[in-house]
């Protein structure tokens, strides 16, 4: 996106908030009434099956689908990088997204291992938001459409993943949860894609600064994605709200997409109901920002890149919890004795 | 396998262990050579990092090879269910075993998602072992005849998954680990495919009463596989050890066939360094008993039904590491910045 002078306001966004629709409990019931039926014994593939059930009470349909799985990757630059905050220069931003376009990157071989599909959208690359510490990184106009146009992620898919990349954005994701949630500052901030030291120290202050500078505002969760966070933040919570109005359950990458995602669990506390968090990372307060969203993590395998690349490996886990669901047999098809009384 | 007059005598595998190849180091240097050029932070892949390195390793070679993935699942009658030890009739084995050739099993669905083989071995169903109550379970001809023919499964694969169906072992399973191990039978007996009350506390039972039958012979850990085991136990251990002769890695599956490899790392503390676990699964004592393999498991899903089904799971996982490894660009190649200095 490039032209951001039109959108959505912020009140369209509050509307669209009242009105969620909540899991649909006859395609749940649709859906365990089939896995009692299959030949295993009952609960014996654990979280595969709750996530076939996920599928059905978002997707209001049984039986779930897991066909046409995207991963969203979002592209956004962030003035904060003047404050020394980053291990990689801010051209890597541009350079990655030429990565995903030429298949070269992480998240194109996890998409091909997997059979999902990859949309990057690069969001105004060359006009970094604005330093956090110095002002408020976009005004309401750009934040709300950079929302409507995240909002577009979610065409012709059955289960979304959304994932993110820019060089800066785990401090734009620290203080976005230290403004949410409170804390310390050095609570929410870890090493990113490499900084230590004084780097580090670095980017603690930054953030401790950005969140004093704009504190008086933070109670609104749209004031702190518009004030502490940046475009590509913008477009991810955009894609978690418009998939659950559209009714496609949503895979959350690593730290940066679960601060998005926290923007709309603190306008609404079920907001989140239709996500699950795809993996847990290796930034440490990745941890602490799942249990402030109440999300358990499907995967847990050290990963701390982004670009989606945790969502889309816990997506090949959802594959196959459809394709159990699906395709295996029933006791009575099979001809396989059940349990004994 | 139903002849197993033939065979191995124990000393054949005593033999095969003293000469076990350790892992290449000349093709860790060459993976961590190139995975340091990839256009990611270095470590960000976390866990899949390891796996690709892990794969070089015990394959002696680079790049690490995923594409001829084979699940292999043996299975095998128990004379312990005479105990009352499990939840479903002996015939369900057998059932099973068809359910996996037809395929309409939970491990067909993962195989088609993942693109993995699958191969079944069925050993003997119509003469289950002996109750490991009141004698052993096996001859040592019978016994050393089907670790050999376990080891058939090795063959054409770049990546080997253990699993295994059988009612009744799970108490095997625990009479083994305890019997390897020492503790409590109380420490090593869980609800299987889904005993409890009555059934687990006659479960328990029959597994202390075996280990004291046999007490005195458990010192050797083939005799733990030969007296408390059975055919899929020791077609599995066969097939783990040919697997580390052929340099093939190995993915484990859950407490059963973690008690099969339990055999082997107590006969030589490095033979299972040639594998990984698979999972955790929810059969409360395999957390236990991956603690005594010095295995970190890949996935926890809660996943309990055996059949190969977690390791599977990991397969995809592993698969998603070597297509990492092999498919990404380099910061060269994709013309990406690297660090800042």
């Amino acid at each position: 996106m490039t032209n951001a002078a039109t959108g959505l306001p912020f009140d369209d966004i509050r509307n669209l908030l009242k009105d969620l629709p909540g899991p649909d409990l006859e395609a749940v019931r649709a859906c365990r009434a089939r896995e009692a039926q299959l030949t295993k014994p009952p609960g014996a593939l654990g979280r595969l099956e709750s996530l076939s059930e996920w599928l059905c009470a978002w997707q209001a349909h049984h039986p779930p689908k897991a066909e046409r799985v995207v991963v969203a990757v979002f592209a956004g630059n962030h003035g904060v990088v003047a404050q020394g905050v980053a291990a990689y220069p801010q051209e890597v931003t541009r350079q990655m997204v030429a990565n995903f376009q030429n298949d070269g990157a992480a998240v194109n071989q996890i998409c091909k291992t997997f059979g999902l599909g990859l949309k990057v959208f690069e969001l105004a690359l060359d006009h970094p938001t604005r330093d956090i510490t110095e002002g408020a990184a976009l005004e309401e106009a750009e934040c709300a459409a950079t929302m409507a146009y995240g909002m577009e992620a979610t065409e012709g898919c059955d289960l979304l993943c959304i994932g993110e990349m820019g060089i800066g954005n785990t401090t734009i994701a620290a203080a976005m949860a230290h403004g949410l949630f409170g804390g310390a500052a050095e609570d929410w901030v870890g090493p990113g894609t490499g900084v230590d030291g004084e780097g580090l120290r670095r980017k603690a202050d930054a953030v401790r600064r950005a969140v004093a500078l704009h504190g008086p505002h933070l109670s609104d969760p749209l004031e702190v994605l518009r004030r502490l966070g940046g475009r590509e933040l913008a477009a991810m919570a955009g894609a978690v709200l418009a998939a659950r109005v559209q009714r496609i359950p949503v895979l959350i990458d690593g730290y940066v997409a679960s601060a998005a995602a926290a923007v709309l669990k603190a306008l609404r506390p079920d907001a989140l109901d239709h996500c699950m968090a795809g993996h847990l990372s290796a930034e440490p307060a990745h941890r602490r920002l799942l249990e402030k969203l109440e999300l358990r993590p499907i995967l847990d395998l050290g990963m701390r890149l982004g670009e989606g690349s945790g969502a889309a490996m816990a997506a090949g886990v959802v594959k196959a919890a459809a394709d159990l669901h699906n395709g295996m047999a029933t006791f009575e098809s099979a001809g396989v004795s059940g349990k004994e009384e």
